[in-house]
């Protein structure tokens, strides 16, 4: 647990780690990036408790990272979207994939498949297009899965 | 607390989060990246308990992220240092620092400014020199207190 006295220390990566810095909140923002946005799916997909996944939905609503939209009125159904500021992580969990798939290899090759929605190059090490050249961002790459089905 | 089934998921992102998915780890990281590579000096800075600092360092190690010198024999004493594995988690920290200092800003200004070695410039939403357009990486960032002495 990191002690409160650390709010105090002068440091955005610090700051930023108070909110995102319990790895649930990054795997939730992963999910809901990429397509996985009802409360039941998120649940599935995590593996995590409904008590866990709701706490930490709240907080980062309350922060302003994820939105709730409602889509179905009766019942009352909502889908989980991320905000302008949470799009913003995508490049930390772009890095934090191509760094997995190098170092912590799956046996059966990379679960997940960055591509440019465009040219079909995949991010280079700094997240631009091996193939083009341009910077790839979340709203021209398509992230599938790896895997032959 | 993650549930270890989430190993059996196909996710490169879920995997880096294994190894960084505490917060403490990515500080850990952040401080001997900076130059805070000193056992006391890491307990100084983080504000963190010996005993969880220890943990931490011996689990970074064995996974390859940091690596251990020895700078003095008698007194036998050690330094941190990022291995090219930790460094290549770089850009993570950098983008977590423009997040943070977008959406957390501290009171006096960005505490931490990140400047490109050649040219003096700023890294963009790309990690790109925002003066010549040069990709910035460790090993040509220069990483300086933002707070006026």
């Amino acid at each position: 647990m990191l002690r409160r006295e650390y709010d105090t220390q002068f440091c955005s990566i610090a700051r930023a780690l108070e909110v995102l810095g319990e790895r649930w909140s990054l795997l939730i923002l992963r999910d809901v990036m990429l397509g996985v946005r009802r409360f039941d799916d998120l649940v599935t997909n995590l593996g995590i408790t409904r008590s866990v996944l709701t706490a930490r939905l709240d907080f980062l609503i309350a922060e302003g990272v994820l939105k709730r939209d409602l889509y179905q009125e009766h019942p009352p159904r909502y889908e989980y979207r991320a905000t302008e500021k949470g799009r913003q992580l995508w490049p930390v969990l772009m890095h934090l994939m191509q760094w997995g798939d190098e170092h912590y290899p799956a046996p059966g090759g990379p679960p997940r498949i960055a591509a440019h929605a465009d040219c079909g190059g995949h991010p280079d090490a700094q997240l631009r297009c091996d193939r083009c050249g341009e910077p790839m961002g979340i709203r021209n790459t398509r992230v599938s899965s790896g895997r032959k089905s």
